[in-house]
């Protein structure tokens, strides 16, 4: 913040690069500068679900799920440097060609990209490592969710360890690393599979194996658990829904021309759209199947339909987009209680709203988009759902069998923020 | 996210644009940018309006609130597209000359402007509707907090319906669409009165007609119902004022050049003049006035300052900026009493802030910008004051007088969340 | 937002400079609208505070944490362009050569540029202003934690004027305004020590001067008074978080050219990691000492890591961000419990991570920084550090002297909502 100095600086810092032409300067700018902002936008869904999560548990838990949240978070940003990013973006660098990436640290550009030769058609590696760190990040985020109230803390972030440093980044190679599934023709803008369902993979073998919260399933009946604070799931939900401009926004990867940023343009409106349409569809579901509309529901909708459009946010009209987000709404007024009825206690809907809407909004790509094929889409689906539901699984029975998964019933039953942490989230309010 | 296929595809993708002149087209790119990272703000902004007024309400209406303020969104989306951006921006096809567009779908350019002939000298068709359709779902935010705790959804959803797909574009088609108030000179930069006001008057009508809460107004008296979660209006105050940045700093409508982007530079920095001038009066006035602070008046305070710099957020200096919104919550410290006294119950104070600091700011548009007229800022103000009035009272009525307004006194009593939602917001909680 | 006229006023208003050469004005544009979002982001953390600091206080003393912080904020954003501009940024118009500058408010270029000639290598006066205002409010936000529950407000809104109008620009002028530090070749990027030290030693300062909180410190043992709502707490620190990205981001002050925004994208990499680091390592290391994660303190160590980074995001690499964030963190730990022991009651932790990670991080910038001596960051630090410190406990002593700094001690017992405020931050909720 010299600004007395800062000419001068400048040209001392970076002679040969100010002589430049500007022209390809300019392109480079422009996307750098987009995949910043948008990166700072899907940073800010980590305090999304975080809100959610500390919303839709009950209180003697919401401690406990913020601590999973921001642990889990700052665990992927050192993960994703330290292996991910490697596993994910080798270049031609890979063990496996196609199939497995290279174990190498990120290495940013030295400072004023000295001596470097820049991607001037794409963007600096730093903000493209910023952005996507926290696509690896949001996979995390959405496992914490599902299996809230019960599971260990310590095992909980093993998990996130290996999935934030490994799963994820092998089965994102596959497609954005330019892997197999790439070569396939396998369609996937930013993630309905990639991040969405493989998140969702992950929290519905989890929520399996970890069994459902004491008390969820009664003789044969569901005993709902309702959410502590409504207002920060709403806030939640909001926070989610912005940060998804720049998730669907910077996935176009590009802003250097007209054509881009318009593009990009598309997007943000047709993210909103689907939104919009996935919390309509289900105020109005709720309304006549239960004759209430359902809040929760209804912003699990709004998410749904975020999830949904992922896969396919630039081809489809304004009004396409509200029906493919719609269409992830009813998903989840019928899927959440599905699992329910198969006894899979998901705290906070992660698994209807991630797994099956990212299911859907991936098959929904051939509707819009005619590069799309549904047997390349089918195939995508399933190898991503094999792969994280095989190594999750394995994950998560490794954990089971050496340091258990689960908190014990005492603590269960008194909350896990006492008996884990031995800190209260609203220690000051008295419980009705 | 695939970055190393990305130039080969984008060169396939638009080869004739990558081959055209760089100039206009940087221009494109960065107003149609500096639309999406606006539009996102001011999207940003119905957080801000559900937290300040799940803030302000009791803890039994809360979850009422949270659904009203994420389903009116939702709705506005949906009809904006399909209505209301056509009625708004006709273009050469009116269907009464300057005074009422045509019905048609917002349609964004082709995907990569495949054989579209852009408006380089402007923005992309996709951001300009993300935009604009912000603009129309503040307008019904303003709505929803005047009428809580006692209006019913469906109706309340079906106002809001009417509002932004034809009221607020009708009347905001008259300047900004290039209608008959932009031809009388009236100047209203991001709409204090086109926005603000316009919501301000359908919250009046809505709240004299649906009558105050009861218990409210007993014999002769007011009783104050002090908001649940104080924090959380707060927030919602920095919400709103964090996205007013891009609600008026976006309504430059260009950044294409030196002259523009400064330009947005003052407009920022006025902004948060007029916030602070805002805050700052109230909290030196109702010390004078009660000796004690009032912190909902301050928070109320900041939003007035920022309506009222938002006809003119240009040509003031740092400091008329300041006193402009510092006026603004002058107005607020004596208009809330004041609707008390008429026995106009607005739960959140969004008449005061909306209404009478829009109109403030409105007429203050000519101490600062000579293109302004006294006349035109009063015929604009009347003009719109009198056709939402009407326009509101009718819809009004029409739902009063067939599926009704308000909820019956029990529903009220015991709270619009188990009575009509069956979902406390703050289930855990023991009342006090 | 008067799409159709828009061209052709453009034209109108800006006829010189539309012909001009496009080539400065694109680095203009880009780092003027960098510094609008830079700022904007700032302006957050401002939310982040207060967010912060109510979920920290008990319930009682909410309201007047929210009131403290908004009215804060809004007293800079006025103190600040009426005197705190000109004196922390006199160009060559010094009182006192490279240690006192002019007083004289901030003016802003015209509308439109119209007669100007603006700093086309640099970025509008407007933006600047906008960014470099947010730096100033931040420095009053660190105090407010501190000395919550207990200090007067207005004595504190006093002190907070002096702080904002005088020893920050005074302070913050030695270097950025190009004054004697600047040229000793003292490095603080974006102000680990002339910001987060300054507030920290003004926190201290006021923290020693107030005395603990009635009961905090009884019979020689620390007694702890559990933050309200941690959910608010930790969505603070996302706040805060994401708002640093605009702190040191737009502290490069350039985005002109592919080096700078390749350096931004270092930056906010480095920024994230040193986060990320600082949650880490008090995630491991409360575990280790206290069997027990500790949220508050992970919050902290998050915040901690982020001051730490502050005075050099751009040479680390990731790998050493990321450490220099830990180290942050683990200062919190050890240094919380022992201003405990040294009986200074710093309710949010506001010392710890400003104040002391501050100096670490002022001193770290040697490991990384070649352009950097020991001594140069010694002597910055100490000088600034001598100097807040004695100019803030005069104006702590004098307050103290003439109108009292402290509340009753019934008023601090029942709290200062009800008592200095008349108004409950959460009225319904029963205190358990």
């Amino acid at each position: 913040m010299l600004r007395l100095l800062l000419p001068t600086l400048l040209i001392s810092a970076t002679p040969a690069l100010a002589q430049e032409a500007a022209q390809p300067d300019t392109g480079f700018i422009f996307t750098t500068f987009m995949f910043l902002v948008s990166g700072m936008l899907v940073f800010w869904m980590a305090a999304g679900f975080a809100m959610l999560e500390a919303g839709l548990v009950r209180s003697k838990n919401v401690t406990m799920q913020l601590t999973k949240n921001i642990a889990l978070f700052s665990i992927a940003a050192i993960a994703y440097y330290a292996i991910g990013y490697g596993v994910m973006y080798p270049g031609d660098a890979w063990l496996i060609d196609g199939v497995f990436g290279t174990f190498a640290p990120a290495v940013l550009e030295p400072v004023g990209l000295e001596g470097a030769t820049p991607d001037l058609a794409y963007a600096s590696v730093g903000s493209d490592f910023f952005f996507q760190l926290m696509f690896c990040a949001t996979t995390a985020s959405i496992v914490s969710g599902a299996m809230a109230e019960r599971v260990k803390l310590w095992p909980f972030l093993a998990f996130v360890t290996v999935l934030v440093a490994l799963i994820y980044p092998i089965e994102a190679s596959w497609k954005w690393g330019g892997g197999f599934l790439d070569g396939l023709g396998f369609q996937d803008f930013a993630g309905s599979t990639l991040v969405h369902s493989a998140g969702g993979w992950a929290a519905l073998t989890g929520a399996i194996i970890l069994g459902p919260r004491i008390g969820k399933y009664k003789a044969g009946r569901v005993h709902p658990m309702p959410g502590s604070a409504l207002a920060l799931a709403a806030l939640g939900t909001f926070i989610l829904w912005m940060g998804w401009f720049g998730f669907n926004g910077g996935s176009q990867l590009a802003m250097n021309d007209a054509a881009n940023v318009a593009d990009i343009g598309r997007i943000f409106a047709n993210t909103n759209a689907a939104a919009a349409g996935g919390a309509v569809a289900v105020l109005l579901l709720t309304q006549l199947l239960y004759k209430k509309p359902d809040l929760t529901m209804i912003l699990n909708g709004a998410l749904a339909g975020l999830v949904a459009i992922t896969a396919e946010p630039l081809t489809p009209g304004l009004g396409q987009a509200t029906l493919i987000g719609a269409v992830g709404g009813v998903i989840v007024v019928f899927t959440v209680p599905l699992l329910d009825r198969l006894q899979i206690d998901d705290v906070v809907g992660a698994i209807p709203v991630h797994l099956f809407a990212g299911i859907w909004g991936t098959l929904a790509v051939v509707l819009t988009n005619p590069g799309a094929t549904l047997m390349a889409q089918l195939t995508g689906i399933v190898v991503i759902g094999v792969f994280v539901t095989l190594a999750s699984t394995a994950v998560w029975l490794i954990l089971r069998a050496t340091v258990g998964l689960r908190v014990d019933e005492e603590a269960e039953i008194n909350g896990l923020d006492v008996s884990e942490l031995g800190m209260e989230a609203w220690p000051e309010f008295a419980k009705g």
